[in-house]
């Protein structure tokens, strides 16, 4: 049976590496996802519609317009054959707090299967970002961060509520890159 | 007034002994409650529909045909006269992670008044696992059940934003078990 | 852009004062608040309708009658012009266990765009309420207090899971009322 599986995970945890490497191992078992990130897809639903003209108009977009455009995107993924994996935050750390990456109207257009949370110790994820010049803009005290990662647990306490999806931990801890892979394509297989 | 209460807690930490004894005391004043086991209902209603010959295959039944289920039993459970106490699970534990035990169709036929988690110490739980020859196959380490009862914490938040019931926690410690029993005593009085 | 904001804090937090002095600060820059509570609007809400004639009868209004007052209180704040602050509770602590302060149909009257816990060290919130008689009433043990902050947290996550507002954590630390009120000033401008 076709699964929507959500993937998400905090700035600087290795998401994209853990990802990539899970979809490799599944492939050469002949189990095939479509890799979706749905930022990018909002987006180019966004152009295909003629709302915005590049990435930078996104964050103009009214609020009822990005509701309906989430609802849009979702609702396409959702009519997609076969496996999907879709690449998203749990929630976004704004200026104004917390943002649900999946409020109620995505989550009702996407019906996931799977909702997996990839984490780590925080002081890893710091060190992380520390060395990465284009996660500066994410940069966290310790405290901040243990924050947002406890707060993406509660929310994907929400959706498997809302939706009847499974919520699992994927841990991506320093030097054991290959158990994150194992332990996502045991989830996504 | 005659009220719902669904009573949850990890495997192993006591939860059919409290609610006995609570039982058996609110019993004594007489208060009664009907005690139902969702999971034993949910089979029984497949049973009588002709869905199911054994219990064995519950489990093989698609996710619409269990849906459809769980929102049959929980609407009989919710005409039911008088007091009912739902023995159920907030989350259980999958090879897949957490599926919500009480998923928003659910809760919207059953409606519930009283939501309650039976808890205790990790170390506490991981003792009468041990000394519990049944409980092999709920084998976890300390901070895999930690990550559960607070994954349950976390869901049962969600569920009082959605029914409104209240969220109370018993503790079942080591030793006290005379206290838990009186805690739950006094949230089903 | 008019904003609906909720601000909460479990007792003893020093709410108020930080809300009084945000506001004050934002009156000065000509950024102005409606500042509601919503307990005193929900009583006013059933005075003028005659279902009640003094605050005590509140508590004796129906589960029903209480539910239809809380919508009905939601949806007049909800058409209020400009920006309106709610100052409400994330949840009650009732002998019945933990309430939710803003259930679904309360959410989906109100429409909030942002939700504001807040918050400090248990220990600085057992020492406020020792100093204060009038929150004797509100005495927890340190445990009891951070499961009951920990509790709003959660249900802060699926308020945003129902209705895409950001969720923001201010803390009012001991002596540093002024930083508590920078930050809930930044939120609300």
């Amino acid at each position: 049976m076709a699964s929507k599986c959500i993937i998400t995970g905090v700035p600087g945890v290795g998401k994209t590496t853990v990802i990539t490497g899970a979809l490799a191992r599944l492939e050469q078992e002949g189990v095939r996802y479509a890799n979706i990130s749905f930022g990018s897809f909002m987006f180019e639903t966004a152009l295909a519609e003629g709302l915005v003209k590049n990435r930078d108009e996104m964050r103009l977009l009214s609020k009822d317009d990005q509701k309906t455009l989430q609802q849009r995107a979702a609702g396409a993924i959702a009519k997609t054959e076969g496996n999907v994996l879709v690449d998203t935050h749990a929630s976004v750390k704004t200026p104004k707090g917390f943002l649900a990456g999946l409020p109620e109207w995505v989550l009702e257009a996407l019906r996931p299967d799977l909702f997996v949370l990839i984490e780590t110790d925080e002081d890893q994820i710091l060190g992380r970002r520390l060395g990465d010049p284009s996660r500066v803009r994410d940069m966290d005290t310790y405290r901040a961060l243990a924050s947002h990662q406890s707060f993406n647990r509660a929310i994907a306490a929400a959706y498997a509520m809302k939706t009847g999806c499974t919520v699992a931990m994927v841990t991506n801890a320093d030097h054991l890159l290959d158990r994150a892979v194992d332990d996502l394509a045991a989830l996504l297989r």
